[in-house]
């Protein structure tokens, strides 16, 4: 929590939000959204507007825990008194968990290492009144260990044009990702993928998990997975996963950003 | 899933809910009620009233992932069909997850041979976004080890006049219970409780855990507890948790009742 006080400094926050209430992360006009929800705290405390970057423009209805952000602000306060500031004005739908000094040249979105993404199912016959906001109700029976058979075929660097489009604004159009993790966890009746990777395209993990799900339905076969995903072809999706099973967990910096979240 | 047919027979149900938009479970005049949304459920499927009892008549603000319920309904069609069509005229924040035909003499209260309540606490020092709903979010840390130390002293039959009254109705007024069950579980900043009973009293989990908070802060000691919970007075209860951390996950009943929740 050093420096005690500061003035028009750079600084990063790591974020927790419901996305239920929300029309993505990303300002867009007439529009309820995480941006412009922070842009707001801010500017409600420090009496100046502020632009807010996140370090992944989750759509609309997707969950964070581990939001990264960073802004500029002018406080002539200390950051604790900032933090506590922060979350007294913002709606109870978003709080900020961490906040810190952004180091020299940090941009939540380009010094990102990777990001973990995390997907939920409840595959049971009926829907479940408590999880409705955070999973996808699944009432046909899933077999697991062909999801997760698919699953591994995602692991390492390849093209990953089926599963998506670069965001908005990637130029160079690049579809090739690199994915460190792509594992499912079984509790009871919720099934839980998590998918790490350097970078995402648009809808990435929603089209993915709606794909695993024809596996886990054996409508399709593992082989014809991997023959979609090696098709390069964003039409071969038939399936996308609803935004609200899905949740930004963590984003992962060198260390030597000094930005732990 | 037999008789396939049935006409006026009693049914038990399992119930899911989440409490957040209901004044508790039984039935008030001009407060929506999970009763209440169960009755008008089944009128509009059967086309006349029916009155639903439930094992636990939960506050208002509690879930439940196991509630039992029973009820007489006329209807001409299967088991199945009623199941479907009750979840399909349901409101999304109740679910009925199983149905069957009720044993003869079986009451949801009275045959019930324990329940068990989880309470979840979220100890860090921001609140959670995403477990609002379902976590009393406590921002001052609690010692863990010294609640699951008082917690202990909860197991056996005792008098527990002091966290609670007999429910109304209960014209005996016996404040004495056994509870089963009492343990404290972590993972993150999740405190989870499960506290299993033959039967509670009146606001009995969330005295417990008000107090067993106390513990937690140091504000009390595991001695105080102790003499607190023998003065069977409910005056020395200072602080009641509140309800949305509470949730009623299970009713057991003898194995011949052939009711499996």
């Amino acid at each position: 929590m050093e420096p005690s006080s500061i003035a028009a400094h750079r600084l990063w926050a790591k974020i927790e939000y419901d996305g239920t209430g929300f029309f993505g992360f990303q300002v867009q006009p007439g529009e309820r959204t995480v941006q412009g929800e922070l842009e707001r705290a801010l500017a409600s405390l420090a009496g100046s507007p502020t632009r807010v970057v996140g370090a992944g423009r989750t759509d609309r209805g997707v969950h964070a825990e581990g939001q990264i952000v960073s802004f500029q602000v002018d406080w002539k306060h200390g950051l604790a008194e900032l933090h506590r500031g922060l979350n007294a004005v913002l709606a109870p739908d978003v709080a900020v968990l961490e906040l810190g000094p952004a180091p020299e040249g940090f941009h939540p979105r380009f010094s990102a290492r990777s990001r973990t993404y995390r997907y939920t199912i409840l595959n049971r016959p009926w829907p479940s009144p408590l999880c409705r906001r955070t999973a996808w109700h699944v009432a046909k029976e899933l077999d697991a260990a062909r999801m997760a058979e698919a699953s591994r075929l995602l692991v390492g660097t390849q093209d990953m044009a089926t599963f998506g489009r670069p965001p908005e604004g990637d130029r160079e159009g690049n579809t090739v990702r690199t994915v460190l993790r792509a594992e499912w966890k079984e509790g009871g009746s919720l099934l839980t993928f998590y998918l790490e990777a350097n970078a995402f395209l648009f809808r990435m993990v929603r089209s993915i998990v709606g794909m695993l799900a024809l596996v886990g339905w054996k409508e399709i076969s593992v082989g014809e997975f991997r023959a979609i995903l090696e098709a390069r072809d964003r039409s071969r999706v038939k399936r996308v996963a609803p935004a609200h099973g899905l949740c930004l967990v963590e984003v992962n910096y060198a260390a030597s950003e000094g930005v732990t979240s």
